[in-house]
């Protein structure tokens, strides 16, 4: 509930960015603020994703078995993620409800039934994706897996140019292919083989299973912003409802597990739960007032953050490799936003 | 002697780089050619400065031992180096000078004592720079050397500023920092640890030699260019012999060898011995042509070329990291040479 009373601070900031029409919108209370907290309030909804994912991976480690298994039941996990978010949303939209003006009311859930069935396509390709996981992670190891991953940074860019129409300077795509090598490169299996390894086809594997869950997040920011309007907890209520419609479909038909559905619900188990849920909270918030791009270059900082933390915690000297990969990811991230930045601050050139 | 017949062929080019004002040079004859030629010719140059760089480290293992020291005496090397070059310009410099035009002869080395005293500055920093290798090399290994070797781009980057008041643009210094960066994690010794290595004074030995070599280089850049009516080969002749007089004091004081002078200078010491004075020469026609970053990136690329081809010699399989490192790279060379790109092609921004 920390999450809860920190987001009840955010309470109003202006939208200029993806041609989104300029407007104030309200979290949970109506209240006038002056238009310069918005660029505050994006850096505090990047800060809480980064903070949230780097948690993330720390709490799965938790609790994993030695041999990398997961003592918990995934598929059950996966359903219970999304009930919880379900919870969560219908708590805070409870208090958002009663406190909004009579007029305001209504538009905080004004969600006809056949709009609201354009919550099912991303709730159906999370659903595709997560299954195609377990499939991809038998071609390759986990570490390789994460390696590839990193495809999404620029999966996620080409999709968003087909999908949402957005254009990129050259300097932007060079900067998602710094981005994406950067983090290739950082992970510390870079280089690790193995014998069941099959490349080709985990790469394949990997890829589609990045293009379902990038579709799905693009698909779920493009209509977050065009019912922008509603309660952002109301949209993920809809959202979530159809996922966990689509997880128990998964669970019954698909998925047979050896273990049984609440196995594992330990203490590490509940850590998992609580941060999954955080973290897919989190994410609505960006894909909301944010983007899918500044989404997959807060994933590649929160990974190097990660590096850094577990450097750290297990006394690692960290390698000549890690810090050049560290400087490339920088200067991709800088590359990203360097038109923005010249234009923030009104500079033409620099030249030294 | 395959060299100096290519070397006739290269005969005119404008010099249009540098602020060096824009006029025809020739090598060896005053033939007119249009003007298209010359970024033809430019790349030229750095085709065999690049193709020479590549022999290079294939002649210097050829004629190594296998505990990886060299069956050559080392210093003797680097004095029979200068000397062979000498002979090399003096011969391309008598044949020049024969086909000159009578009224262009005198100009072709007009050089007065005392401005020629410039030249003795590369000199006395190559020397230096030569014998700080042998210091270093007890302080860390080979490869880790290599690797630290690549800060040079950054120092060239910094030197050139300062020393030729050249600007670069963020584009510029960021292309830089992603080459050296792209340049360590190609090396394949990047994260090897020796117990002898102190990191510390490693690097510390490696900057103040890239320090000694590449001011060596620009100040030869920039006295090449400021001599420009002088042909190339009798600048060089100057400066090689001041590195022969330098070289034989080095030889007599500083380092005594426990091999004989003429020890090693088998077939393969012969191969190094004519890998090393191409690649003087060569460096030449781009210290007075072009200029010192485009030799640092040259470099790169051969070690790039390199790395594939000892991959494909002894059937290695490609890493993703190198893939990625090579991506990284050319990057970097792309954002260098941005600027230049779009003026030449009229380019404004471009947007995908």
């Amino acid at each position: 509930m920390l999450k809860k009373s920190h987001k009840l601070d955010l309470t109003e900031f202006e939208l200029q960015e993806l041609g989104t029409t300029s407007k104030k919108v309200s979290f949970l209370t109506p209240l006038a603020k002056e238009e310069s907290t918005s660029w505050f309030v994006y850096m505090q909804i990047v800060f809480i994703a980064i903070a949230v994912k780097v948690i993330q991976p720390l709490a799965i480690g938790y609790a994993k078995n030695d041999d990398g298994s997961y003592r918990f039941n995934e598929s059950t996990m996966v359903l219970l993620v999304e009930i919880v978010k379900v919870i969560f949303c219908a708590c805070v939209f409870a208090v958002q409800y009663k406190r909004a003006e009579d007029e305001d009311k209504h538009e905080l859930y004004n969600l006809p039934f056949k709009q609201s069935l354009h919550f099912f396509i991303p709730a159906l390709l999370y659903t595709a994706s997560n299954t195609l996981v377990y499939f991809g992670m038998s071609y390759i190891n986990p570490g390789l897996f994460i390696v590839f991953g990193n495809t999404r940074i620029l999966i996620a860019g080409i999709l968003y140019r087909f999908m949402m129409g957005k254009t990129q300077t050259d300097l932007q795509w060079l900067s998602l292919f710094l981005i994406a090598a950067g983090a290739v490169l950082s992970s510390p299996a870079s280089d690790n083989k193995d014998g069941r390894d099959n490349y080709i086809l985990g790469l394949f594997f990997v890829i589609i299973m990045s293009i379902c869950s990038t579709s799905a997040s693009i698909y779920t920011e493009k209509y977050f912003k065009q019912t922008q309007k509603l309660s952002i907890f109301y949209q993920n209520i809809v959202l979530y409802i159809y996922g966990i419609i689509l997880n128990i479909f998964v669970i019954i038909f698909l998925r047979q597990s050896d273990k049984g559905l609440l196995d594992g619900f330990d203490q590490a188990g509940c850590m998992v739960l609580a941060a999954q849920s955080l973290m897919g909270i989190s994410l609505s918030f960006i894909f909301k007032y944010l983007d899918n791009i500044v989404y997959v270059i807060a994933l590649t900082v929160a990974m190097l953050i990660t590096a850094i933390f577990s450097m750290a915690f297990f006394e690692l000297s960290p390698t000549i490799g890690f810090f050049c990969s560290m400087v490339i990811i920088i200067v991709g991230i800088y590359l990203f936003y360097r038109s923005k930045l010249f234009e923030k601050l009104n500079i033409k050139e620099i030249v030294f």
